[in-house]
């Protein structure tokens, strides 16, 4: 049973969209209010957003594992922000908050997307639920090998979290469509908990296609580590389609081609984010698969 | 007659695609090369690419008025910068340089645009030269009512210049499309001034489309000046098209529809500008006009 949630805006800084919506329904509160449990809101970086930027020292949503939480000599703006966060939505281990909903945008054409940290029925049904209202929504899973104490994401302050992620959408700026979407995604993500709560899930598809994150990848860096290249046309706004062995992915400024050098064939996400330049991350790599409603897998 | 000419790229520390191709035009000189004029090159502002943003103190692009730069008191860093710019490419009144181009990019879907900001029969010719070998590529000017001198803009510093601002491509990102777009209509400016000097431009189509800047309008503000909406879902990505009298162009947060307010259609560029809202401007508008190839206008 959920019975308090946090809906979080503005853990990155320039991602506009999120804020926006927080400001919206902190005038009208009835959007996210639902009856059997309490909707808070937080923002969660605006210093960053002040500056205009992801972020001022560090990442906030790389700052929250269970270690770099207890770890007083991490001080920074990011890291003792996160430290607050974790004070009011937390603690993580025993936290005062059942879920949280973390919104972020994306400058890759990921459409509106689910994006699930955590195994089991519960997500399976809410990813389900949220696809057969809104077909368009893609839905991505990352439930990586780490226990949820140690993730370092935002929204693992609570057992339960999901992250919207929709795109394309620059830094810095508000999307008509992409707002919308983020609106959308959001309020049937509090719609399916309700029912939940209540015991009250309608029938769902059996299963719900889903894309799993297998690695990222680098851009093409000459052996000094600069830049020496980038996504190649072809696979440019392609995010959620298949790579395959031997496909051009990359292209050197000069204009040289580059393959994708894997086995088997894959499929892209966050393909040219720009918030990945600092790390040199060209996009991540997933495998399809299928998500259950009838069985935890 | 045209002999030294600079291409400037970095004047937004944000808009790689500039900076880049710089780096590979000083790898690769010939590329860049010309038999009747010296070509340079210039990394405007290198400070702002480190922090990975569009300026630090102010927007070097604004700083080049013949008043500023004689205004020893205006020392933030951009200020000191552009003083530095007229030392090395001018100086404004009396240059060394006799044209710059320079590079910019938008995250609005204004396509590869030739920016021009002086009238005349060259600029015509120009902009008919390079429309016949890119044809998807969108002429504007903004001569305004300012002499050179007053003009704020860098690449005024020069007698002669244009601008290339090619978009849609997020801030701090490489888009292959927009470096291609980019780099052929560098390519093109500097084979129509060989072609200028040499006195053998081609025969031109008498005309080429054009638009003219008319004014820049502002998003929905409430009565204490934050944003209250949005550019509309119907203009968003529709730079260069028409907008009439009563159409709706914005939208607040909570749905309400805005229509456009003026009283004869117009046509928008810089649709939703990321850079823009720093002063909330949400588009420029345009008035359609023809360039004459043969007369000066």
């Amino acid at each position: 049973m959920i019975k308090q949630l946090a809906i979080v805006g503005g853990t990155h800084g320039n991602e506009f969209t999120g804020i926006y919506l927080l400001q919206k329904w902190q005038k009208n509160q009835a959007l996210i209010a639902r009856s059997t449990f309490e909707t808070e809101t937080l923002f969660a970086n605006a210093q960053a957003y002040q500056q205009n930027k992801r972020y001022i020292d560090h990442d906030l949503n790389r700052c929250f594992s269970h270690q770099d939480l207890a770890d007083s000599s991490l001080d920074s703006i990011e890291q003792t922000r996160a430290k607050e966060i974790n004070q009011l939505l937390g603690p993580k281990g025993n936290p005062r908050v059942d879920f949280i909903i973390d919104l972020h945008t994306t400058t890759t054409n990921m459409g509106p997307t689910l994006l699930i940290t955590k195994k089991g029925k519960f997500y399976n049904q809410l990813a389900a639920y949220v696809k057969m209202h809104m077909p368009e929504a893609m839905i991505s899973c990352d439930e990586d090998h780490k226990t949820n104490d140690e993730h370092h994401f935002l929204s693992t302050v609570a057992q339960d979290s999901v992250m919207v992620e929709v795109g394309p959408v620059p830094q810095s700026v508000l999307r008509h469509d992409v707002f919308e979407q983020s609106e959308q995604m959001t309020l049937l993500i509090l719609d399916f908990i309700e029912l939940h709560n209540k015991g009250e899930v309608p029938k769902l598809p059996e299963t719900v296609d889903a894309y799993r994150y297998l690695e990222s990848i680098k851009l093409p860096l000459t052996a000094t580590g600069e830049r020496a290249g980038m996504v190649h046309r072809d696979i440019q706004d392609k995010d959620f389609a298949k790579i395959e062995p031997g496909q051009v992915i990359f292209v050197t400024f000069d204009g040289e081609e580059i393959t994708y050098q894997g086995d088997k064939a894959v499929y892209g996400s966050f393909i040219n984010e720009a918030a990945y330049y600092d790390n040199n991350l060209a996009m991540s790599l997933l495998e399809k698969t299928t998500l259950s409603t009838t069985a935890d897998d």
